[in-house]
């Protein structure tokens, strides 16, 4: 899937009356190799990112270390979304954690289009949208949860990060030892 | 302000090309007393409300205890938002904690104007940006700040929280005892 595909999958197709337009912005396709960073801590985010193939993770450093927040995997967008929105130096790092082919647009052609494309706002919300409520769950996470029982709703609801994610992140996700992790799936199998 | 106000205000002002429609949905006024709670766990979220006056309270609960996860100040949006996206039943509890006016209006009416206005598209784009990036300040605060450093960032964000809310509440949000905030209050003036 690309954007333009994705657009019209999730946007256009749902809402009756409206015709898709053919391109409501530029994009742009690139391959990015493994563990290159695509977004550095304090950078200006001007693009966003749909991921065509591979992984990427997102993540936030204290004092030196690297707490992973996310993993995104094809058919999802990705960029440190509070700077691309804010033009604010970015406190997030996005790097591919394998070799990732991606389709891009800038920050700029997206304003444009949010001027007068009714199309491109309904995609600028839906996607808002469900990254808000992804963060609303990790905050739920957070305050009511267990790292067992976060672990758990893992295996149920985003099976493919225990399939395709070493260990040692799983555990940085989690914001637990890899010991700590161990001992949690020695406990469920 | 209003829920029009803000439309203009906020949406309409800065996007050069667009002239104001005159309603994009319909709304409706209320007053609520204190106490009074507004979204009941479980309950599907078919309203969102802007704060005319007043403070409300969200929280989410876990074994029976409370915990606060913001407080919504007059000229802001709350309501119990991944029900209302989803249609599932609420995480979250909304509660007026002094005597309030808001307006509100239905996820029916919204969905309907988001088919045709690109305006009520902005402005819910605008309002998802805004609560994914405080979400996600959230977020970033559980990871790599302690109860002292979020309480000092408090300060200089969001002193309406310090000057108007009880310190016991704002215990709560911070998911500290009342005595370490006590403390940590002691330990700062």
């Amino acid at each position: 899937m690309n954007i333009h595909q994705y657009i019209n999958e999730k946007i256009v197709k749902n809402s009756g009356n409206i015709k898709a337009e053919e391109q409501f912005f530029p994009t742009y396709r690139k391959t990015i190799e493994k563990n290159e960073i695509i977004t550095h801590f304090g950078q200006i985010e001007r693009k966003a990112y749909f991921l065509i193939s591979g992984i990427i993770e997102s993540s936030i450093e204290k004092d030196g270390e690297i707490r992973i927040i996310d993993f995104v995997f094809p058919n999802n967008f990705i960029c440190s979304y509070t700077s691309f929105l804010l033009q604010t130096p970015s406190e997030i790092q996005t790097k591919a954690i394998t070799d990732c082919e991606v389709e891009y647009f800038l920050k700029e052609d997206l304003e444009q289009a949010y001027k007068t494309s009714i199309v491109a706002n309904q995609f600028g919300r839906y996607v808002t949208e469900r990254l808000f409520i992804s963060k609303l769950k990790r905050e739920n996470n957070f305050l009511t949860k267990s790292a067992k029982e976060v672990y758990q709703n893992l295996i149920e609801e985003r099976p493919e990060i225990l399939q395709k994610i070493p260990v040692n992140k799983i555990a940085k996700y989690l914001g637990i030892h890899p010991e700590s992790l161990s001992r949690i799936r020695a406990e469920i199998t």
